[in-house]
């Protein structure tokens, strides 16, 4: 779900290595960030690109008001992680059983981050069926913040809470009466990655999940980031923390500014960066050289 | 493969209604033309997005190379159609075998245009594989032209020739040795339409035929267009004129000029622009009234 297109199989790794071969350019940030960002006269544009593919990233017998309320927030989430206001979206949709509700579910979330819908495609196809959407978004400041510039002596920023993403999930697998609003319609950080943008050294998004966004924060700034595993507030249970910290689809930013500032929207400090040492990550002091089985693997 | 979600099924005409009445901003061109253009600054930024989809719009076996050039191809026809130079593309890629050939097929693609690869996402899922892309161009020429310029007294021309496409098609279907470039490898008009666009009325290309997409101009502009049969050129033998006029993805560009102008690009003049009558569109003399079964229906 990255729009970096970062790695999970060997046969990606591949594929993903010739397409950082074609995307050579500035604007695409060697496809290592969460979007593209394309300097046009006065404006800088960010770009970003989200999948959805029935049985892969949408469970089966899904509401499809939530499949694409979903493929709006993932995209939204991106921008908000460039500190871009939205200008637009595209969709390439294929038809099929319960397209009407995703109309509709199309219709609440794009009215609720204020984002015209501008075009797209309709085609057959399918099953499995997919989805695709780009978000066109303007920065709101330059220059556009990116995961890259996470500074040693930094302090480490999470808005929000973790795992409310997971227990939805849980609830909607398991079939019980818990609360799946947060799996089934995420909330991208739009606002609080607005009012960031000109204050961070970094932001991403944790979509999948915190300790494998922030190890590739720490790659992609050449620091390691130092994370108080006790810190992350959580909106589930104690003893469902590490799980928590590796899930993903909360779309809470991770974000870095220099030691002493504080955040202009609610976040919790949960760590510090560090020079680079010998792992990008180090979760109470212990380090975490490999990102393998580290974040959210049920998702590519 | 129409960026203005046009209508094929029933289903699909409920759909698009649904997404017309989201698309309401002017930069949708009420997603009756082949992009929407938002203004942007001193700026016109052109986005067009395309699907293909395994058994739709693949044939089964197709060397993936191709899959990725035609996937490249039906986006710069759509930015070609508006007179925008590419300035990039986000690809929604659905890995799988073939991944090296496809990568290959893209550069070589958007080498040829010369349009950055500027991110994307990479997936796992299928068979049936998609693929989606998003192209986005700056316009050379303000006001955009549209398809929906057309005036009583234009020219209609239409450049280069057609059914290249249908040929290569059938070659590829029936194995046999003749020349499938046309089919595999289509041009899109870019040059051509950087040409035309300042001096054209209306414009759009014909990858879902001639016929077909000559009855959309027509209605987008409130005119009828008369259209001299044997006036297009073929890339076929004449007994197939019939079904050249209607197979599509030849990629060439259908315009309009005040009469008496000549285009600065090599186009055939085909018909006229005739004020609405009780017909979009007049071949040879002969109304037609409906654009079921008129253009290329193998293909959503």
């Amino acid at each position: 779900m990255k729009d970096a297109m970062e790695n999970r199989t060997s046969a990606e790794k591949t594929f993903i290595a010739a397409m950082r071969a074609l995307a050579s350019g500035p604007e695409a940030r060697g496809l290592m960030d969460d979007a593209a960002v394309l300097e046009l006269g006065e404006d800088a544009l960010v770009l970003t690109h989200d999948m959805l593919v029935e049985g892969v990233h949408v469970l089966p017998g899904s509401d499809m008001a939530d499949v694409a309320w979903k493929l709006v927030a993932t995209n939204v989430s991106d921008l908000a992680a460039k500190g871009a206001e939205p200008l637009g979206a595209l969709l390439g949709h294929m038809l099929g059983d319960g397209d009407e509700d995703f109309a509709r579910g199309l219709s609440e979330a794009l009215e609720h981050y204020r984002m015209p819908l501008l075009g797209g495609d309709t085609v057959s196809g399918g099953p499995p069926r997919s989805w695709g959407m780009t978000a066109i978004g303007r920065a709101v400041y330059r220059p556009v913040p990116c995961r890259s510039g996470a500074q040693a002596g930094d302090a480490l920023w999470l808005t929000g809470e973790l795992g409310a993403a997971m227990a939805g999930f849980e609830a909607l697998r398991d079939g019980t009466d818990a609360d799946s609003t947060a799996y089934r319609r995420p909330m991208a950080r739009l606002p609080e990655g607005l009012a960031l943008a000109p204050l961070v050294t970094a932001i991403m998004d944790v979509s999948d999940g915190l300790l494998l966004d922030a190890f590739r924060m720490a790659e992609a700034s050449e620091v390691s980031l130092a994370i108080d595993r006790a810190a992350p507030p959580l909106a589930v249970a104690e003893e469902r923390r590490d799980d928590a910290l590796r899930w993903g689809e909360d779309y809470e930013l991770l974000f870095t500014m220099p030691a002493g500032a504080a955040p202009p929207v609610p976040a919790t400090r949960i760590g510090s960066v560090e020079p680079q040492g010998f792992a990008p990550l180090f979760l109470d002091g212990q380090p975490v050289v490999n990102a393998d089985g580290l974040g959210w693997q049920h998702e590519s």
